[in-house]
């Protein structure tokens, strides 16, 4: 594991989550391709952290994890199709290509993304095995895709009335992306029967590697390019959102993405080698070009 | 049990429903507030169905069933607000007051909705005990209400290229709403511990129950009075929609109703005289005006 090159490593995970989520929409209903089109294209981040939390803790079953790292991914594809709608970020532009509302109508974005969410929790919990670390997942995942985490995180995002303020940057954040980030670590190490003070400590060195993507997530909307983004640049800095470069600048906010880099990898290399693959990614993260 | 008066039965759940759906909403954060807006006010049918289901099947611990009622009414709120939503029914009027999006805004409604679906999964998978229930109950909600329920019957619900065939209504009304009634009855059988038979035909007989329930709102949509429904009527009607009144009319809608309300007061009458209650709910169903 020590010598793996990342590169390939996120592409082998990627494939098999990739083929799993294509499994999950095979069947021959019209809504379920309506959907996949949005699920299609992403670069499962998410999912791959949940495995990858997974193997390092010693999970073996390989199959066990699959449902709820791809339950994660339909999750963070109904969050981009709501966020990217009329009414919110209004964006055309996701995973390179047309936005859902643009290639079918609001109405059906809106239901794809209702139709995602439940979705992810009917993988969440199918199956007779392992219940109670299901019941975990259920649980951890949708204390931080609310009211309390991610739909948080847009509302204060969207919100007008937000000022240019540190303090408010963290929050929308923490909320909107940090948290999931984290609790993608933490169902890894839920499904993999880690204790729940590895798993507690696996979830803030997330919120780390969260927060660092945000902030990676920010710079690129100034700095990136739309061909590898898959999504438009510029938004944020448009609509006035508040982001780290507006705040701190560039250079700044490069400085506090390694930062959390640096917390984070610190947290993971505590337990040791087999952890290596997520001191690898949190890197990945940092110098990211999309 | 066999006694009781159906509006007193009603009125106490509801208040104990209310209660509950209080408590769970009463912390400082502005945004629970926003969502418990449109929380306030329902007639709390699923839950109500649910704690009956429940209490019939032979469940002690009320405690127990009140988070899993609770999440079910935040489901069904949820699906209101987006149904409502400008992109979709586009209705200003509901639960007797302006609808989320008129209220707020469109996207505060979509998020009120996102946030609503989440925290009802919180609900459902909270506590340490009976956990192999509540996953079942997780399990069974998330697949009635995403795209092969409840999301899919508003799909086909707003499509402009449905006929007013027979077939096709049927399974409007049944992923719309059937669906949804019968599992709150079923999600009481589960957490029970009713086995698993007795749930099943359980669900069938809350299938019949929502088929009536969906009959007496296309009824109603024609018939019924504003300041009773808390929503607009005529709207089904003037949208086109495909209902029970214009495929049969009044009187073929009603005799069907009618022959739905049989069908389940049967079912539910061969598990004796504890489940009367269902059988008076069913009644109360069929003769309902509002």
């Amino acid at each position: 594991m020590q010598d793996i090159d990342i590169a390939t490593y996120l592409r082998t995970k990627k494939v098999l989550v990739d083929g799993a989520l294509e499994e999950y929409f095979s069947n021959s209903h019209s809504f379920f391709k309506t959907m996949y089109y949005s699920v299609d294209g992403g670069k499962r981040i998410r999912p791959i952290l949940a495995i990858a939390s997974y193997e390092a803790c010693g999970g073996q079953d390989i199959k066990s994890i699959i449902p709820v790292a791809c339950g994660l991914e339909l999750i963070h594809t109904y969050s981009l199709i709501h966020d990217d709608l009329p009414a919110m970020d209004n964006d055309d532009f996701r995973r390179g290509k047309a936005s859902a509302h643009k290639r079918f109508s609001e109405a059906i974005a809106i239901l794809s993304g209702d139709g995602l969410f439940a979705y992810a929790f009917e993988l969440f919990s199918k199956g007779k095995e392992m219940r109670d670390e299901k019941l975990a997942v259920v649980h951890a995942v949708s204390e931080v895709v609310g009211p309390r985490g991610v739909v948080y995180g847009q509302v204060m995002d969207i919100s007008d009335s937000q000022q240019p303020y540190p303090k408010i940057l963290r929050s929308i954040h923490l909320n909107k992306t940090a948290k999931f980030i984290a609790v993608s670590i933490k169902v890894g190490a839920i499904m993999a029967r880690a204790p729940e003070d590895k798993a507690c400590t696996l979830y803030h060195a997330g919120i780390c590697m969260g927060m660092l993507f945000q902030y990676t997530d920010d710079i690129l909307d100034v700095i990136g390019e739309k061909g590898l983004l898959g999504k438009t640049p510029g938004k944020d800095q448009a609509s006035g959102k508040v982001t780290a470069p507006a705040i701190y600048g560039i250079d700044g906010a490069r400085f506090r993405a390694e930062r959390y880099a640096a917390l984070a990898k610190q947290k993971f290399a505590r337990f040791g080698s087999q952890f290596n693959i997520l001191v690898k990614i949190t890197d990945f993260v940092l110098n990211r070009s999309y």
